[in-house]
């Protein structure tokens, strides 16, 4: 089954990135964007397929390599 | 208000990145995880109050510039 990953920067950690690609949208003619913070998606193909399992292995694999938990933040969808 | 977009490479597309990671999870012993596809996650803080405006600006930024649309798919959560 698939299980489905955001791993987004704590608030308060510097967002260079979403910063820049605010200022460019802003430059572009949306001035209504106030704040972009950029994170990253995983899309992972689990063979296990009961959710409960599944959920709680790909937990484990946030927590040891996919999110760094001193200044990211991990949400399972 | 805030809109999320996820913004992932289309069916196909080869992914690297997705598969570096899925190798080192298998390596660090989660043989489960048959593959990883990883994408691009944005908060965006608009000025825009009414949903369906906010959604509709989000769109015209995706297909201008958070997205690829040659070979990214988006989606407005």
């Amino acid at each position: 089954m698939k299980i489905k990953v955001i791993v987004t920067l704590k608030n308060g950690v510097l967002d260079p990135q979403g910063k820049a690609i605010q200022q460019t949208l802003n430059g572009m003619g949306f001035s209504e964007v106030n704040e972009i913070r950029q994170g990253k998606y995983f899309d992972i193909e689990v063979s296990e397929t009961d959710e409960n399992k599944a959920k709680s292995k790909v937990d484990e694999m946030c927590k040891k390599l996919l999110a760094n938990l001193v200044i990211e933040d991990y949400k399972i969808l």
